[in-house]
């Protein structure tokens, strides 16, 4: 072990993309594009559309002789399907770069625009999975610039693009570094209309991408560092947000507490929880926070014994005031403690509540063991198809 | 003041470049060039080229089909004419990237490579000082890799190139995000053979960047985080670096703690200590790092009453014992520890130490505010000319 605890030689790479971050960072996005092309192609949440921060965008782009296009058809857990539509459309409008604008969906479907755009075949032969050959995205991907509106995917730093694929009830993922934003503009006075739902959904996704980079057997010094930091702001702002949207103080803790969770996880990936829930997101249509917080927990508590170090520093985040207890006893907490966190922000559900049921078992075992293979691998205690099974029924 | 320590609104720009790190990891180089074209200016630190390191990079280019020009005649402190002159022989050769390996001298200089292979007039004129017309990088800047081989200036992930000007006898700064490197190359395998007293110089000046970094009033949630890390590293691992350099993991560690410190400049630059040593490194070609040695405590004495919080976090992050002490307790100790540190690493020195007499005071200080006025601002304690005068006399 060596001193940030990632036992044995520190190898890694790390990177973030350029964020430019505050309250009205977003009116400037005229600075921000120079050189990126003369038409772009704006990918943008519905709702937030409908409140007119599409054409306030377009217009601002106007004023620097660029032109631009806007999709606001975008679903929760975009379709793999109108990617590759929406692609053919800013083909032939002949679109430069893209920004997208919303959730972690909105981003997503962004991605897959800048590959599709001068891509081939579908969004969906992009994805990562290990039962089919793997296209890659080309130097022909589309510039992009990421604007997140709620704090919790942490897209706007990541290489990752999570598409649905409706035919098959699946979700699969895209990674690759031609996909990481050329610039993050993260606003928080784009998130103080977050519903206090959402926000505590999307807020406990960040908290579990900290957690779960930082307990992964590829943590390294720059994640280690970035996961840590995450966690301890999430904790101390999130209750606060779920309970006063308009604190902007702790929209602006979590709007940054995301980005840096979304570095953490850039380059390393997640564990099992996300592993967990991603199938039954792809199965049951179940907001992502959401399907993270069903498992969370179960997750926990067959796995804080694989790293005492680990868990124990997680528990002494989130409350400081245990530090005098032995190692193992904060470790043996953790589950308890996030427990609590769900209960702060409302956030207790179980996988049954989306209509998932016994049945389902199988079918989700066999989805995470061959869509999240990786990050499986990277989680501390190592489990079988059985354990998997058994963590889900115990997760209904 | 919020919960970072920033007085106000967050509003900051971050970036971190692509850092590949670890032992070994410049055998990969050819990997990491894709798509930056076929020929390459590599410049390099004579003596890592005497060993060998230069024709090595350049045989494993060459499996890739990739051509290079070797530039080792690179003196510390690196003249701009010097720059302005190999940058004529870059263009001659056509070269279409940079590689730049050695400690902040080399990168510097590959830096000024990378501007002026298609830039214009000299170097010098596109430093920032305000007491003239600065030319800026333009969009056919050179892309580059750097490859630190001391572990201090973190010139791999900072936008900044000094120059040394000796008609002028004067140093001054590139700052342009178009000469952040593409790729930093942190590879600790490099740096085993550097000798103490550079061991001692170099991890003093990451050091100087996290403490700068940190009590800053631009200081930012980005800045902060990786300013404290970096600090923590170096106290713990600089001391025996110096006294046992064969220790891997105090050198893996520094390289770390001096891409993060470099990290942590790029947006906000330094303050005080920086300022004042930059001019007599002009001067007198005092090593940068003992020239920050030469006023660190003297600056920290008239300044820790200027921000109790930050000045008390330092001391408690270089001796934690102290954490009972009061606030006020914890600040005012801050030069002693740091002067203890000094002295951990045998780097005592005095600006008289090298040449400086009372006679050269009023030259330095004019420098100093034409030449660093930026990062002056930027100090948490105002000082005036006269102060400023002051100070350099305690210190010879």
């Amino acid at each position: 072990m060596n001193r940030y605890g990632n036992g044995g030689i520190s190898l890694f790479t790390c990177f973030l993309p350029k964020v430019e971050f505050g309250a009205g960072k977003v009116n400037h996005i005229a600075d921000y594009v120079k050189g990126m092309g003369t038409k772009a192609v704006i990918a943008i949440d519905p709702y937030m559309h409908s409140i007119g921060l599409g054409d306030r965008i377009a217009s601002q782009l106007k004023k620097v002789f660029i032109e631009s296009v806007i999709f606001s058809d975008i679903e929760p857990n975009p379709s793999c399907f109108k990617v590759d539509e929406m692609a053919k459309r800013a083909k032939a409008e002949q679109c430069d770069f893209v920004i997208a604008i919303g959730g972690g969906s909105a981003i997503d479907f962004g991605k897959g625009l800048a590959v599709m755009v001068n891509g081939r075949g579908s969004s969906w032969d992009y994805t990562e999975r290990n039962d089919h050959e793997v296209l890659r995205p080309g130097s022909d991907t589309l510039p992009l610039i990421a604007i997140p509106t709620t704090s919790g995917t942490g897209s706007e730093s990541t290489p990752f693009s999570v598409l649905n694929n409706p035919a098959l009830k699946e979700k699969s993922t895209i990674v690759n570094e031609r996909i990481f934003p050329r610039i993050a503009i993260v606003d928080p006075e784009l998130m103080i209309s977050m519903p206090s739902k959402i926000t505590a959904s999307t807020g406990f996704d960040a908290f579990a991408h900290a957690l779960e980079s930082f307990i992964s057997l590829k943590a390294n010094p720059f994640t280690t560092m970035v996961s840590k930091e995450a966690m301890s702001i999430v904790v101390r702002n999130l209750p606060e947000a779920v309970a006063n949207g308009g604190n902007v103080k702790a929209r602006e803790n979590l709007a940054w507490a995301s980005t840096l969770a979304g570095a953490a996880i850039a380059h390393i990936g997640v564990t099992l929880p996300h592993s967990l829930a991603q199938p039954v997101g792809g199965m049951f249509g179940v907001p992502h926070g959401d399907s993270i917080a069903a498992c969370m927990v179960n997750v926990l508590e067959v796995s804080w014994q694989s790293d005492l170090e680990k868990f124990a520093a997680i528990s002494t985040i989130i409350d400081p005031s245990i530090s005098s207890l032995t190692l193992r006893q904060r470790a043996e907490k953790c589950p308890e403690l996030v427990s609590r966190l769900l209960s702060d922000i409302n956030l207790h559900v179980k996988f049954s509540t989306f209509g998932m049921t016994e049945n389902d078992i199988d079918k989700a075992t066999s989805i995470a063991l061959t869509g999240y293979y990786f990050d499986i691998e990277c989680h501390p205690k190592k489990v079988t198809r059985e354990e998997i099974r058994q963590i889900y029924k115990a997760c209904l």
